[in-house]
């Protein structure tokens, strides 16, 4: 790929020509890097002494620190960290014994499980690679990610057999199915090759998983964009143990809050097909703290669990916080901390869980980043000057990652709170692109650096703060107008549940913002008049510009989101922004 | 080199023939790793999106989230991250200028100290190598390494330049002296290119630091073992780097203490020379924490600086914390985490320093481990039953670190707090072997481990302790005795300082054990018969055998130690194996 060859993206001024710069930075990186002498360089090639990061090596610190710490699946099986690594030399043997072997594909349909961390670790560890099948795509999708990916070997739930009958016959290179289930003994016409606790049962608990190259693939994720068909990130296994070190040792460190550490008790609410959980199970693993895996999601399932196994540490988009927030009824949960990530958390959800004995705290990332970038961490430098709403944020990069604001040459903005530039990362955990998708890597990847299209501004304390995806940007005016800025402050209204607000077309300014806004359930204050006035507020205060106050707002029942909890924008923007209003009226009007 | 073909240096029985076993074993390594699918290898050249572990890669974290966090040197130098990373493009520019460049070894002389900390990143950040020499070793010692390492540049303090100008015609190599001066001006009739600070001065405060290959050499150290020259271990900034995110999470991640954090404020008492201060300023860095620098070690200096800088993290050998304690007179160090390491941690100093307010713990590893291996931090598991005496345990592994106890065929042995073996270790950061000399190195790696020829026991929570050096296990009557228990026992006494104990040949039994002890001032009561009754007691409670109680015990001003603070069990042996006793009595005679 001849990234120099690449027009820019050029999201200020689209249309303009590409900038010359940005071959000549990547020319001058690839010419004037530093050569090495040789007898400098030392184990090039692997030897007796080599040691590659592979998955495998994340198993050392928990079976030699924690052998008889547990691993939770609801209330159906438990087992300890030496029971895990032999439950995972049993996938190992029975995949091997049933064909599969270095360089396969293995893709997982499953509620969060035990089986599922399995497969994480005994699928990579073999060679092959874990494919994470999105079960909330429709058919279509699934369908075209399963054999996109090449799978070979689909381990798929009970629950999951009617999407897979649908389309089986779409899958010519599957040439094998595992069956699991939970309680009830699952019917389907389709040829599987047995159960998955019945093929395990047989398989010795111990495997010799071999050394390889650390660059083979391990997982692989279709990720879902607003158009076009699903799109492959991949991840090597050395980029899932720095990933998996990277965010340990940057959730551990922080002084006393915020913070994930051996004590802890682990359950996920992002589901395990999405970035493997976002890699905490990983990071889990590596502490070797007790896991609680809860099946498919039920706010109140969860918040028994929550109790039951004492649990402490947790990670998912405010959505789903949100419904287990809902569903605890104002029980507190003191002691349990909440990583949010996927979409900014709305202040009402901060201040709930906050309410409720929770330390929420964002993290930012997203599946080309495996997923970690940056997570709101109260800083620790004395006498530093961090914004009260510091859990909101994106935060402060974690260990290794190069995050940059920057502008149309690449050049870092200054950390002065106020540029506004789109966010471009390095780090040792990056896909270096969509699997079979030239045209999509190569937008992905520029100037060496991979492009989140998010924008952001960063302050002199390093805070990143995203204001809007590049694609959602409102330009109205010759300004643009943050969408997540206005998201933000109607959320903050009492009355207000979720707001989105999307760019309109609009023949005198270009583009106007309008809002799409939820009710909270019995609460009628969030009229449009309230809201407006709001904003307004906040617009003559100087904190917002003036020309960001919504042009409409429309009220209803649901927002659209994308099968990973986002705002789906490009539905919304189809729904609502050519909705009435044939005269565009100003913002002040 | 071909490992298969070494004999295997047996430890229990010298003089058997090599056992068959391991050639097999390495053979089997090299011949059954997974081939990787090519299709299959991602990232395998260097690319736009490869990300090469390098040391330079440390600096974007405290860079981006700790900017005005402090770097202290004494009462004598302030600066800050920000600062700190100016200074080393200052250094960098600085070494350009006089002509090194990347391959080139630069060697630094000078007590702990932030121009130290400036060179553990210039010089490897340029591509350069940094040789940390040993103060404390003998002028012929320190010729030998300067010259053997091949350094080109030597940054030394004033206060060693006596040493420099006794071995500089020994230096053929040595292009160029850099001077480091504290308050006063130094005179040389050496040629320098000038003082450190005024060199710095006139350089540009930005670097553009460019990517290489992450095996590039980045530093190498001498040991000292108690025969033959010293020899050189060395580390890739791959190696570096894994080592301080595995340290990092290692240290961040206990539940509540024995932890290092972002909260802390760290000072060293291991030496600056000493493996990078055991690689923790780099695990400093990363963290973004507060560091401060003690130069020349002075007890009395080291009890000012943690009261007026608000210390909380630190590390060293038990004689330099003895000499802090006793300083500090009674004085309270509450909040002061220390780890121990380099010996086994008498009792009474673990008993000290917890009466002091400190939670001191251990840490092992050795000069070719990079050093870190073990940290003897409360395990988090609830209901395992961790030992009282925990602190003075080797402990539980890093991430990352497969540590076994094995038998002669490489075989682990059982986690059972009984099964004594060699601790043979895999790790991403153990030195490849001793520069420059392969018999030695040979010795260290056989069967795909880095032999650490320390003799010790696992038990079932994953605790490590050492019974042994290998070559100081005392072997009596076809039995052996582990020096190091025996050690701790007699320091557990009220009026025992320090306490050695070495073998001594025995016609009869082959070896028998011998003690040498140090009193404590002002305390007479460690009496040869009252310390023969203590262990004896033990012996009838069956906590050590009766066969090793010591033979003789020797009462001493101070014992040997080498240069990095240990028991010079050579220097003792000599002096004390053959000393009078020509009738060797049984031990319980």
């Amino acid at each position: 790929m001849d990234l120099s060859a690449l027009p820019y993206r050029n999201f200020w001024h689209p249309g303009r020509s590409p900038l010359p710069t940005l071959g000549a930075l990547i020319q001058e990186r690839q010419e004037t890097n530093v050569q090495t002498p040789e007898d400098r360089v030392i184990e090039r090639t692997p030897s007796a002494y080599s040691y590659p990061l592979l998955v495998k090596q994340l198993l050392h610190t928990p079976l030699a620190n924690a052998p008889d710490q547990e691993i939770v699946y609801r209330d159906l099986f438990r087992t300890t960290y030496r029971g895990f690594v032999g439950r995972i030399a049993q996938q190992a043997h029975m995949l091997q014994s049933l064909g599969v072997g270095a360089g396969d594909v293995v893709a997982v349909m499953d509620w969060d499980s035990h089986r599922y961390l399995e497969s994480y670790f005994a699928v990579p560890m073999m060679g092959a690679a874990l494919m994470m099948v999105n079960i909330r795509l429709s058919n279509e999708q699934i369908a075209y990610a399963l054999d996109h990916s090449g799978a070979t070997t689909l381990l798929v739930h009970a629950d999951f057999l009617p999407v897979l009958e649908v389309i089986h016959a779409r899958l010519p290179q599957l040439q094998r199915i595992v069956l699991l289930q939970d309680t009830q003994p699952a019917q389907t016409p389709l040829p599987t090759v047995g159960e998955y606790e019945a093929l395990m049962a047989v398989q010795p608990t111990a495997f010799e998983f071999r050394d390889f190259d650390e660059n083979t693939l391990a997982t692989t994720f279709y990720t879902t964009g607003t158009t076009g068909l699903p799109k492959a990130v991949y991840f090597s296994h050395r980029q899932i143990v720095l990933h998996t070190l990277a965010a340990a040792s940057g959730l551990a460190a922080s002084p006393q809050h915020q913070r994930f550490h051996r004590g802890d008790v682990y359950l996920p609410l992002t589901p395990m097909f999405h970035v493997h959980a976002w890699g905490l199970p990983f990071v889990a693993t590596l502490m070797g703290v007790k896991q609680v895996y809860p099946g498919r999601f039920r706010p109140e399932h969860i918040v028994d669990l929550v109790a039951r196994e004492g649990v402490t540490f947790s990670h998912g988009v405010p959505t789903v916080l949100q419904m287990v927030l809902a569903a605890a009824k104002g029980r507190r949960f003191e002691g349990w901390k909440i990583v949010s990530g996927g979409s900014v958390m709305p202040p009402h959800l901060c201040q709930e869980a906050l309410a409720q004995g929770i330390d929420i705290f964002t993290g930012y990332g997203m599946s080309e980043t495996c997923p970690l970038l940056t997570l709101a961490q109260r800083p620790a430098q004395p006498g530093l000057d961090v914004p009260d709403d510091f859990r909101l944020t994106a935060g402060w990069s974690v260990p290794l990652v190069d995050l940059r604001v920057v502008d149309e040459s690449l050049h870092a903005l200054p950390r002065d709170g106020k540029a506004v530039g789109e966010v471009v990362v390095r780090a040792p955990w990056l896909t270096q692109g969509y699997r079979g998708n030239a045209e999509a890597s190569e937008a992905l990847w520029q100037g060496g650096y991979l492009h989140t299209q998010d924008m952001g501004r960063i302050d002199a304390t390093g805070c990143l703060r995203l204001v809007d995806r590049i694609k959602d940007v409102i330009k109205t005016g010759g300004e643009w107008v943050s969408s997540l800025d206005l998201e933000q402050l109607l959320a903050a209204h009492p009355g207000v549940a979720e707001a989105a607000v999307v760019a309109a077309p609009c023949e005198r300014w270009g583009e106007r913002p309008i809002a799409v806004v939820v009710r909270r359930p019995g609460n009628a204050s969030a009229t449009e008049q309230a809201l407006r006035t709001l904003v307004l507020e906040q617009a003559e205060r100087g904190l917002i510009p003036r020309y960001a106050v919504p042009d409409r707002i429309h009220f209803v029942e649901a927002i659209d989101k994308t099968s990973v909890g986002k705002f789906d924008k490009k539905v919304l923007r189809q729904k609502f922004a050519q909705a009435s209003a044939p005269e565009h009226q100003t913002a002040l009007a």
